[in-house]
């Protein structure tokens, strides 16, 4: 297992992760398998989205923001961020990627993205590579 | 790893591909493990519900239609299809499935849906067969 | 595999079971892998969120209720539960979680829940062990 600390610059942030990954796969040429990707906290989580157009990602966090908004009435937590935790568990806090020959198989337009919901922080993440027997 | 080629013929779309994934592991009786189902898209995804009952569909489709509507204010990317983009997060990209003696470990009204949210469109999906060891 | 039955309370609940997967790995001191806990239902899921304050929990459980409410115009199902199916595709049927020496790498306020949205019912979730090679 490595872990990778990195840091959010905004309260709502998807942050490309994509290259850490391949990196982490460079010595596996030859070899199949999947990685599983895993966050830590309960805040933020991790999710696959096109990283072509940086619109894509701005329309997200619009909708996710619309429908959970920050502040609610009823919320009884008494940090603020109850909105935060309902986005983390709706996108997932891990994820498995295949790979093959040592790079991952991602679709044209996927890209892996950490999903801060709770920022800006300092932030970890996990991975854990398998390969096929 | 395996893919497989689908067709969509509609713009949101729960397709069932649980006879696929059960022929994938015609091979693997007597054998434990767990397949990986991955879709390489950013405006589809995977899920896993009810397969007795067509009207949970039609109602898991309409909820997500009137949450995440096609046309919001304030969307930026211009393809009109960042609803769909939020759609196939929420659901995800990749599921794993339990199997048993070369069978998916399914509960009894279990199903599992290629989740087409900008279709229709000829799409792919991967599955890769892990065993136990 | 291991499967496990509880029993929830409540129509919807998320119930922490963070200390049977800890349990189950009790055998697995000095070994590295990951666990995946399967849920083989169709209107309860599983996630991983905060286990320090219980006011994330209930604010997590109003959030889901006031975005996909138990009554909706259009739904055709005769059950009356196609809210319950929304809320278990969406946090997802299946996670996987690292474990290092035998012990789940989770975050410092990570708790593994069974989410209930269709309850009081028994229920069971299975458990499958992966060591890493």
């Amino acid at each position: 297992m490595q872990t990778f600390s990195i840091k959010t610059q905004e309260r709502n942030q998807m942050l490309e992760i994509t290259h850490i990954i391949n990196e982490a796969l460079e010595d596996y040429s030859g070899q199949d398998g999947f990685v599983i990707v895993y966050v830590p906290h309960t805040t933020a989580g991790v999710t696959i989205n096109e990283n072509a157009d940086p619109d894509v990602v701005h329309d997200m966090l619009l909708t996710l923001e619309e429908l959970v908004p920050h502040r609610r009435r009823g919320y009884r937590h008494a940090e603020g961020n109850s909105d935060s935790h309902v986005k983390a568990s709706c996108f997932g806090f891990s994820d498995h990627i295949l790979f093959q020959d040592g790079r991952l198989v991602l679709g044209t337009w996927q890209g892996v993205y950490f999903c801060e919901f709770d920022g800006p922080r300092t932030r970890n993440f996990h991975l854990q590579i398998h390969t096929q027997s």
